[in-house]
């Protein structure tokens, strides 16, 4: 089968390896469509993420829906033909987080294209039924890969423990910060408020339901977000972008007692917490990881209509053309918001 | 001004009665609409609920609006001629309830209506503007009254906790039924399932979004919510009816470790517990009082359209026909789901 | 080796049977110690527990420690000699519940001496290392058999949220009630209280922390406890005895706002709650399963000295009179709290 | 009547003032004991916290216990002669903060001794008896005025909701330090460890329960405390020390999905948060803002036994020897843990 192998940085190739064996409580899927993540990207760009870091070929790719074509001799409740999206983590199932069901925070959990675990860039992949998730008939492919960044979202919203009625502000509005928006609205929130640098990504958020947007390159977004709550500040806040700025942002937009949840990746190992604002506020602050038992709900949130992926979907590519997505992607062009690999 | 007086069981008089003075601190607000509660019937037709008796002529009414026509000389941010909600309890604030927010449990606590505490069937009622809310323009007075149960249906819902993409039951599609399922809906559930004895009901609770509804007085409850949840029973259940059958069935149709919210209240002092399910599925059973912190929310959820109001309100009386609509309501007929009264 | 078998009511006979075979992850362990539990004596006595019936020659008992003699192939980081206690169910690991944690809910779940799952009177049984716990050098068998029931308290105690400085009343003063009340001092429980009908078991609730005892046989529980606690009720009460009677004190005697935690076990399948109370009082009741992820932590409170379990244990007896261990413990004569087969 | 008032940085002068009048829901009450907080020596070295500056001849302290001498024309349930302890914040009551039962945050809140309020170095002071509570006939006016630190302790326990089992650090072994050891295991805490840079103050905390002291300045803290926790982490991070190392250091020795609860205040308005390792573990950070609600279960903690608070007080000064006792806290000389000016 095919593969798409990175090299090393930007050295990108697709080959034929070998097609993988399945255990008797796997199944065979026939990878269909592969969303790029910006994880994806900073390995492509600069070989590693932290500490965790590609010496030797390695499949990127962990947002991924496709066909079941094989079965093993164990599996019930799932056939071949099956469309379904595939959560992309392996936690041990032993340790004291899985035990607990906190599976997201496995220390040993095996991540599809996080090195050394091959991931979803290749045509297929072998697979345990418990993390496979079947698609309604009204979800493509394409959907099924955002059911991925999805899942984050739903999990941040979850831990920020949103209720009817609730105001929210998300700080940035890339795929995680349009879905985490989505995601705060349909969870309940009545006044919703988002942020970013890019007029097209603030565009999208209105049309997603946001009642105020900012342009944090134009406009001062603390006062802002003041003005627009009473002074009061807003009763959770989703940092979606992850900047130390944004960072910042949160502590001082969310009201006395509220709640800042960080879901983007800052791209330093340290960030400022303003602490004394912190304490004077008696904030909770959450980091977000992943996500755990939430394909499921976030299946079923596309399928009742409350939650819009398609339209996050802006560029489509085939596998040969993946280092031009990354490309596109690293340099947020062309209003490119999702790509999505059609393999 | 006037008022109505209920001297004795079925026995309404409009007389006239002085208008009430008011303290430093509160309003004097002219009553604009008053919705009819089932409690409201209930003294009317037997002249108590359990140990609260009327005694002496009595004005009932507690889900009402208004506008402020006077303003004691300590009252800031709102002004003459605010369009109002009126949050009929007024706790006593220093008992241990009070001090932790908790006020809708206040022992000492006046509510709108119940005995002796007069309500709210009048023209004129001064108001401490801690329980005054600015309705914004688009909401009529009506609608205003509405708030009140909705504040009701919000704080079940906060009980509840309902995430995304939860599943949810709700037993009984009168106005508190249909409200709950709208704020279950607007709290994020992905599946939602109603039943009430009346066809015109299920009707709306299909047009409120119910993805399954069903005829409790032609089919079986418990073996048709199984079969539609796969055998799991629903993720919570809202018991909106409050009868002795509508409670052992919430206890059949939620999951193991699910949670049951009892909204609607019993005409019986004792109700059956089916006491070894709850036990197996380590069940949780909330109670719900009224509601606290949840007006300000509901209005804002009616005003950006995530909750639908009007459409509830079926019929619609002046003061003098008062009688007329507590007949109605009793009776349940000509499809009545709430009767206002426009005073 | 010899097992003791359940063939009718009160038909218990001491029989050779076969050795278990073991898994590569399991262990083989020589049983030293079984608590008698209420359970067993129930279905001593009459053969089921509600729908869980003995239909063939069966062997009860679930409360127990032992010492590993023989290790599967695969079995890691425990060895032969070493001296543990046994959690008594194995969780199918897949279902919705497991999945999240709360595995004793797993509605497959295999619990020890539970119809058809054969129990733990007889020599060896063969089980997975995962529900195996190794006891520290300062905890005997006996102990060791007693962490099952101390598992349930400390899980009561948990789902009870108590904090520092709470008040706590326990209803029932058995085994489970003694060890409930330990664990909510240990918790924080600054004043708790306590009720029985028989004096000795108050002796013991005083001996273990309760402030207050009350014999329920002859003094008025409801009005006491109101009395000890200036009218408020206390913050949490768990029903240790499982009484229709203890059940309604627990509504009237627990504070606005309260919870109330069911852990007893009617023998009726319904019991009647005091609906208008529950209701204006705005109370949670949350019913007890088991335990689950407590037994490490239990065992850690024995070996710290939080909770003394050792003083409960009041009878021993050998395997071949466990028929008298059934009929004392069914008695509850000659003060028995806890009664122990050493095997 | 005397109080001592600081006119410049260290410049504080024991001067004649006028008895305070007292409101008709307020009490007069004659100070007997103020401890010295650390925040009453930064406000005499510095003369600042951060904005709160001392501009004009201001009273410290808030930690205080007196004798009520005068009661208001309202006041009921409490009189004259009255053993007392003051919980120093009067918030407004009326922001949404305080209407949920927040009070600590409420933005209005008026603080004992933080400019301009006067604080309690003085003979008398009126005060509302909302946050006036009674001390038992065992606690002296010294522990009374422990009850100040010791409210915080219990909240941020609370906050870290430990429970029965639960493993904890705490770094920092002053006065607030050994509080929080000791709440957490009045809390269940089973396992302890305490940081610090001075041995006496280890020994203290080895004599309230630690389990295992680490002196931080001369033992690797992030090591020692992995390997004393099979290399896991402890469930909660208590840092009583507020130091940038310290919140480095809780990050890494608590477990994934463990909290992390922030008492001590840090000096600078920044602090660095090792992003990547609070994200991978997908920690929560709980920041705490004094107290509320636990004046009562810390008083009664204490009166139970469970809490220890006289040992704490290491010192005694009378009024005039103030800036002596300031030096002494300062310098962190002689051992000191509690300085207590008796008035």
């Amino acid at each position: 089968m095919k593969a798409a192998l990175l090299h090393r940085i930007k050295d990108i190739r697709l080959e034929e390896i070998e097609k993988p064996a399945f255990a008797p409580d796997e199944v065979l899927v026939r990878i269909k469509s592969v969303g790029v993540c910006g994880s994806d990207v900073t390995y492509f760009v600069q070989g590693h993420i932290g500490n965790q870091i590609v010496t030797a070929p390695h499949i990127l790719g962990h947002e991924c829906s496709g066909e079941i074509v094989e079965t093993g001799s164990e599996v019930r409740g799932i056939e071949r033909g099956a469309r379904v999206a595939i959560e992309p983590g392996i936690p041990c199932g032993r340790c004291p987080s899985c035990r607990k069901g906190y599976y997201n925070i496995c220390p040993e959990g095996r991540f599809l294209g996080t090195p050394p675990v091959p991931g979803a860039y290749r045509e297929y992949i072998s697979y345990p039924t418990d993390f496979i998730f079947p698609l309604p008939s009204g979800i493509g492919y394409d959907e099924g890969a955002m059911i991925e960044p999805l899942a984050v979202a739903v999990h941040a919203v979850d831990l920020g423990n949103v209720q009817n009625g609730d105001s929210v502000a998300i700080l940035g509005a890339g795929s995680i910060g349009l879905l985490t928006l989505q995601c705060a609205i349909s969870a309940g929130a009545a006044f919703s408020l988002t942020t970013d640098l890019i007029p097209e990504r603030l565009r999208l958020a209105k049309k997603y339901g946001a009642d105020v947007v900012i342009n944090a390159g134009k406009e001062k977004v603390i006062p802002r977000i003041k003005e627009k709550t009473e002074g009061q500040g807003v009763d959770i806040v989703f940092d979606a972008a992850g900047e130390a700025e944004t960072f910042q942002q949160s502590i001082h937009i969310v009201r006395p007692g509220g709640t800042v949840v960080l879901i983007g990746i800052c791209r330093e190992d340290m960030v400022s917490l303003d602490f004394q604002t912190a304490r004077r506020k008696e904030l909770v602050i959450k980091n977000v990881r992943r996500f755990r038992h939430t394909y499921k709900r976030a299946i079923s949130l596309v399928a009742k209509g409350k939650i819009e992926v398609k339209s996050l979907i802006t560029h489509r590519f085939d596998l040969p053309r993946l280092p031009e997505a990354f490309e596109l992607v690293e340099g947020r062009r062309d209003g490119v918001i999702k790509a999505v690999i059609e393999i």
